[in-house]
Parts: C-alpha cells; structure tokens; sequence
C-alpha cells in the first residue's frame, strides 16, 4: 500500500499537468493512443463513461422531441464547396477518400489500384452540415414538415497536427443535432433550448459548472450566424470548450436550397441550427473532478457507482464473503438512482487488497465498500468515499449502506459541483485594464508556464483587433456570457479592456483547450 | 381510404419482390438512398429499429461478460497484410485514404493538396480484426489478462458495386465482438455461445427463424478456422445470412502477435474469436413479415407499439378526445413489457383520419388505437391489429386494452414468428438427386425468376468442386446445420446430392442475398 503522503499519479497537477493529464487517463485506463496517427483506442473504462454521458443526453434530446437517424461518413468535395465561409473553416486538414480499391502484388503487399481512383473525392466528415443539407432539401416541401429535429450518432474525423487524447483527436465521437424551422425566432428558440440542454447536463450530471455564452464573430462556427457555447474552467485554470449550439440563419438552405412552402402560399428558405457535444467531455470530467490520486468520477455518470471489495485473510473465507457481497450487490442494484438502477461492481479479481483498492481509487469509483470476515459477522460494510480529502473508511449496518446510498452519491455531486464552482469563482477576476489583463495571464513561475490567472471578465468595444492584441498573449474571448457570472465583483467600467473605446459587451478572456 | 383488395404497396411481391422491397422502405420511411454513391441515409423509422436491436443485443453482450469499446475507422496499409488469408478477402473494394488536406482556389473550388498525401494510405475499416489485435498484442501479456471480451459498435465501409438498401451498402452500421482466450476449447465454447446469442435474439425478438450452421470451407470468413452463421429464409425463398461468428484459431494472434504467459510458465499464442451483426437484420425484418401494405414490425423490436389516432369530427371534439388520448396513453407507458415501458405514440398530426391509418399501416405498428368522440363518451377504444390478415377492428373497454396489452403483443409476436416458421418449412425440402435438386432451383414461372422452391437440406460429400457446380446455379451452401432442420422429411441417403459420392455433411443450399 501507499504510504501516507505518496499520491497515485505521478508527477501530481502541481508538477506538470500535461503530463499529470496523460497519466490520469493511463492509471484509469481510460484509453490509449492508436497505432494510427493522432487517433486513440477509447477502452472499457472510458467508454463506459461515453456511454452513460450519451444515456443521458439522447434522453433529453428525445424530450425535447428529436429523433436520431444516421447520414453517410463520406461527403462529395462538392458538398463542401456550397457554403462560402464553411468552406474556409473545414476543408483544410481532412481524410480525402481518393481510390476505393487495393491490389495485392504476388509477395502479399498491398498498392493502391490506380485505375480504381474516384471521380469525385470524398471526404471523411469533419461535420455534416452539408451532406444533411442535401437531404433537408428533399424532405421539405411545405410548412407542415416543420419542424424537422434530428440528431446524429456518429464518429467524425479533423485532421490534427498536435492531438490529444479526448481533447483534439483526428477521429473523435460525438453527437451533431440539424434542425430546420419555419420562422427565425423558432430558430433562435431551438439554438438557445439545446445551450441550455447542454448547460443543465454538464452542471447536474458532469458536476461541471459551464458559463452559457454568445461567440464573438471571429470564433463562430464557419458558416453561422451566431454560435453559443458553454465554457468551463479547468483545474489549471484555462477554459474548455464543452458544447456549441448555433443558430446558422438561411445560410446553410440557401447553399442546400432547403425551400419550402409558407402557410401563406409564398416560398421561403428554411431556418436551420446545429449542435453538438463530443467525447472531449470526457477530458472535461478529468480535468474538472481529477485529482493526485486519479479519476473522480461524478456519480451521475460513472462506470460503476459503487465497487464491492472482498477482502479475504485466507481462501476459507470466501464462500461467505463472496455471498454478502452477492446479496448486498443485489440489494443495492435494486435501488433506482435518478431513474436508473444503481451501477454496482463487485470485484472478485485475484489481487491483493490494497492493489486492488487503489486500482479503484484511480479510476474514481464513487464509493468503495470493503467487507470481510469480521464485516460479515457483524453484518456491516467498510466504506470509503472517494471524493474525500483523506483516505478514511467508515463502518455502518449494511442495511444503512443500502437505504442510504443514493443520497450519498447525490451528496458527493453537489460536492464535487461546488468545489468546482468554488474554483472558478475564485479564479475569475473582473478586469478592466489592459495591463492587468495582461498580468493576469503572465504566468508567475516560469517553471509552470500553465498556471496563469483564470478567467477575466472585462469590458470589450467588440472590435476583432483587439481579440488579435489577446492573441498574441494566447488568450482569447471564450464567450459573451448571457448569464450573470459569479465573479470576484462586477466590471463597473464601460471601456474597453483593450483598447479603451466604449465597450459593446462583456466578455470572458481566457486561455483555452 | 382504399377500396378492398387493394394494396397499400406497389407493385405487390407476387408481382415484383425487388421492387416491393424498395416500396415498403420508401412507405415506412426507414431509409433513402444518399448522395454519395452506395450509401444510405437510415431516417429515424429505420434508425428507430435500430435503436432497438442495439439495446436488445447490447444488454445480452454485457450479460455475457462483455465490455464495449472503441478502436480507430482507419486501418494503415500494411495491418490488412498480416494475415494472407485475411487480406485476400478484405484487401480488394475499400475506401482509401490518401491525403490529408484540401487547398481551395480563388474560386471556391477545392482541390487535393498533392503536397499533403500520407506516406502511408488509411483504409476505412472493412472490419478491425487487424487493428484490434495490436492492441490486443499490447494488453495481453499473462493468463491473467484473459480472457479479453469486447465488442464494439461501429460503422463499417466495403465498396459495394451493386448496393441494396440494408443488405449491401457501401458503408454499413454494425457491432464487432473481439475476444482473445487461453484455450481452445474455450474460444470455440465463446464462438457457440454468441451463435447462440444471436439465434435466441432474432427468434424472440426479430420473430425470424434461423438455422444454427457452420459454413464450409469455401464460405468461412477470411481467415477464420471455422466460421459459424444463423441463415433465415426470406419471403421470396432467398436465405438471408443474419449473423456470424467466428472461431479464428490462432491465425489472428499469430498475425498481431498476441502471445501470453500461461499458468505453466510457458508461452503461447491467444486463441480468438469475432462475431457480428449489421443493419442488414433490417432487411431481414423487412423481408420476413412485410406484405403488401407495407411493414409489419415486430412488437419487440416495433419503433411505436402502440400509436393512438385521434379520430375527430369537428375541431370542438379536439380536447375531450386528446385528453383521453393523453390519460390512455400515460396509462399504457406504466405497463412494462419485457422489462421495458410500453413504446406509445400519440399522432396529433393534422391529416385525414384514412390517411393516417393507413401510414401507421405502412410502418408496421402492431397496434393501432382509435379514439373518437363516441369512445370517450362510452370508455372504449377501437383497437386494430397490424397483423390480421384483414382490417377490422374490435371495440373494447378502455381498461381492458391496458390490462391486456402486453399480452396481446406477445401474441401477435409468437404469430409472427409461428407464421415464418411455417413458411421455412413448407419450402425446405430434403433432396437427395442432382436433378431435383437443379429442378428445384429452377423458377417455374419465368416472368418471376426470383421465385425457386427454397431450401434445399441434402448429403454433401464435402468437396469445394460439387460447391462449384451448385454455384453455377447461383446456388450455394448456406450453413451445416447444427440443430435440427425442420423440413418436409429428412435425408435417408448418404451419397452426395451432386456428385453421388459418400456423404460427408448435411447441408442447406440456397439462393441468397
């Protein structure tokens, strides 16, 4: 077992935090890197989380009365030459599909077959926005196929020069809403509802909380009319991008000529909006909740909400520990934790007990119930919960486990939230000068170039230039909050941060993934 | 609304089943061709099935120790050379990669940017057992890590020259399962037991009869030792290849070097198996209980198993009905039916009574609740069963239908599946003479060349050269029974219904898709 004082990850957050990031994904066996460039294996541990975080999402876009359906991986270059400005954002770095056959040679190596080249490319989807498109237009005559309110399943693939595992892969899963509308403000509806879908999922299940936000023009989604996100403040301060949500007007019909019929009897483009979250929530989770031991996995969405550990001083015990365990594991499964049957692993892998222990400390199992021989006798359960500070256990009735299991887990969310809620609140620093912003983000030890300030929230004249002056410093508007942020004040100030001009907005500077 | 005796499909299967085929996907709107050559776009009626089967498969996977996981669309070049066998016969037809990047020109058009082609192509997966097995090969060092059970769900691209919705598209949806073991009698048990998997859930669920077989030699998958398959029979007599499962000896693990300490202290390749299923159970759906109204869904699996049709005579009627609707409704989705609630849809859509009706008709809902004003007066509802042979309805207490609702599912489930079953057997026929047998294959009616007599289970001697000669009837082995077949009497003979030489199997030829 570790002694007092070791930390599972090494090196911890406060050493080096990339690499602290790489390790956590390692210890929890999250995923690995592919042998296939900048791509990554996504494993059980990892997975299961995807799997819980679609769950929960696909339910609340089937409330919100979507309905899933499926469009081809690849899309015709001519596709994506339709829309002006989404052609500049997305047909740069991406998988072009030239030939579709292979020839063998005689020694078993394998050439592409040059007589089998494509006439048209075809490019691996980097977003289906266009490909949809050509469908919309087919499926929408009248104003009674309106609203159209879909939702896609699928892998999609960007070419990346620097990848990271969850954050920035080549290949990457996600989930991509299309929606066509009659009239614009039903439109402007839909963009704000799915934010908002978003927000409450990363607040009430990830524990994460998110600033709602407008995109300043120069950081919409190529081909937008407006973009909003939810940021995030990660523990080393720089924002993540969790999910976007954008209103892209007529432009997408008219390059799709998506027309339909009005009640009126006249013709009108269609209104369309897109949406979309990613498997780089995962990286979110870990870099919000993980600490020097590991993962921390919220209870709402983690793999196995609660571990049952038999810890066994010779092979004679067994039998009965491993019947406890059995029962309890039953009585506890049918439990319902917000609509769903708790998520109990017992694990009878041939360890030792401490091994086995940390190995769930590491991969953040919410709570660790140990039981053995003596537990059995007294009919009580030794538990530790993984979101506390130290490393104690507690021993209670297995009948107090059982009936109280639920609120635990829903106590260790709010906690979670709230630490991170505290983190950002204390991290987020209204500035309204420019050498102060540029202090904030000036990072004090140079031996930890990533600790910087936080997040500033400061006035802007809403002039691009003055994003370009930021950017230089690396830092960037993450966001126009349509929200009151809890801040260490409030700007009182209307010039500009950057420039001193009257301000137009107020918006959140920070560093980002 | 239709006059008696005509069909809501167009040409009807006795008049053209290829066609049929396409009407009946185009009426239950489960799916469209797509702009991109070979592909589908699967619309949320189709993608709904879908959705079920997964759920359905996904809950026995993990019922059987398995963990889902994700490995990389891209394959490079030279995994798909590993394996000789393997390569021959996924190494022709497939998507290749070359490049990475698009340069457009001043005029929007976008080019392949020569300077950006991949030192070494990508091929979109046909399958992943290539890329598994290297990180098979880096998981697996000792007994302990086995044995390793995953399976994946994923899209899959084989270049299709003569696509058919569902059953043969260039990209395809599907789940993978990858399993390394210590032993051979282990992996082969793994093999039988997702056969089995398979079997149990497209009789209870698809409502579809299959035949448990092993494949020949000439039909296994490549590089599999033993290749094991369910084969169902169509309504056109055609067999349907539904699901396999693989037993791939150490071919696989010799290939990806998968090797493992054993418990003697020795060393040893692992011993592999894969398995799968597709969206083509879809066509196998389709083709089993469709008719000429259209499709006929399974309860089980059914998007909608109930949808309740406001039936209104006059606006004023509206809310007393929608109110009843949304009561009877809430009360239908309390009901659990096989562990799940109950799927209701209420259809408020502003269309003619008739038309309606006859749209849930064509999609195949195993029943459909009408609601008038004279129904809520009298606390009933008028009930009609997709899969009566006629169109009447029945007049019932409103808590009658709730009551037996499930019940009712499960009867029209078991008819299903007795009435396709009947079908089988009425059409499988033992023959043991090389001229029966051509006879047999050989449509009677040459306006129809899709109608032959079926199955036919005969002594095969085991030699690939009286395959050969079945082929050149389009006719080929579709399994070796495992189980009993149930045919018009069984094979007394033991000489080769081809070749008269000594019988070595029993064997079902068919035409297939």
């Amino acid at each position: 077992m570790m002694s007092k004082g070791k930390t599972a990850i090494t090196p911890t957050r406060a050493e080096d935090y990339a690499e602290w990031y790489q390790q956590v994904i390692r210890a929890a066996d999250l995923a690995e890197n592919a042998p296939v460039r900048g791509c990554m294996v996504i494993k059980p541990m990892g997975y299961a989380l995807w799997e819980n975080i679609q769950r929960e999402l696909d339910d609340r876009f089937k409330a919100t009365g979507h309905k899933n359906a499926y469009f081809p991986l690849f899309i015709p270059k001519s596709f994506l030459e339709k829309e002006a400005q989404h052609v500049k954002g997305f047909a740069k770095e991406c998988a072009v599909v030239t030939h579709y056959r292979l020839k063998q040679r005689p020694d078993g190596v394998l050439d592409v077959d040059p007589e089998a080249a494509l006439e048209e490319p075809l490019i691996v989807r980097p977003t289906s926005e266009t490909i949809i498109g050509a469908m919309f237009a087919k499926w929408i005559q009248s104003y009674r196929d309106l609203p159209l309110l879909l939702n896609q399943w699928a892998n999609v693939v960007r070419w990346e020069m620097r990848p990271r595992m969850f954050l920035r892969t080549t290949e990457f899963l996600w989930q991509e809403g299309h929606t066509a509308h009659a009239t614009e403000p039903e439109a402007r509806e839909e963009t704000r509802r799915m934010l908002e879908v978003y927000a409450e999922f990363a607040e009430s299940c990830m524990a994460m909380p998110v600033i709602r936000g407008r995109k300043s023009e120069s950081e919409r989604f190529p081909g937008a009319v407006e973009t909003y996100a939810i940021e995030a403040m990660m523990q080393d301060r720089k924002a993540l991008q969790a999910g976007t949500s954008h209103f892209l007007g007529q432009n997408f019909a008219r390059a799709s000529e998506i027309k339909f019929q009005t009640g009126e009897g006249g013709e009108d483009y269609a209104w369309t909006t897109s949406w979309g979250v990613s498997t780089r929530l995962i990286g979110g989770i870990l870099m919000t909740h993980a600490d020097d031991d590991g993962l921390v996995a919220p209870p709402r969405l983690a793999p196995s909400q609660i571990v049952l550990l038999p810890v066994l001083r010779g092979e004679e015990q067994r039998p009965q520990v491993m019947q406890y365990l059995d029962a309890l594991g039953a009585e506890l499964r049918a439990v319902s934790y917000h609509g769903r049957p708790l998520r109990v692993e017992i694990d009878a892998r041939d360890m030792r007990g401490g091994d086995k222990m940390w190995d769930w400390v590491k991969k953040g199992a919410p709570l660790r119930v140990e039981v053995g021989g003596r537990e059995v006798e007294a009919g009580t359960v030794s538990v530790g919960k993984r979101s506390d500070a130290g490393r104690e256990r507690q021993t209670l009735p297995r009948a107090q486990l059982v009936e109280q299991a639920a609120a635990w887990l829903d106590g260790i969310q709010t906690a979670l939230f709230e630490r991170a809620r505290a983190h950002r609140a204390e991290h987020t620093r209204v500035i309204e000068s420019r050498a102060e912003l540029f202090d904030f983000f000036t990072p004090k030890n140079t031996d930890k170039p990533e600790i910087h300030g936080g997040f500033a929230y400061s006035p802007w004249c809403g002039d691009a230039a003055c994003e370009d002056v930021a950017r230089e410093q690396k830092v960037t508007i993450r966001c126009l909050p349509i929200e009151e942020v809890a801040a260490q004040g409030s700007p009182r100030g209307s010039a500009c941060v950057l420039c001193g001009r009257p301000m137009r907005e107020r918006a959140i500077f920070a560093k980002s993934y």
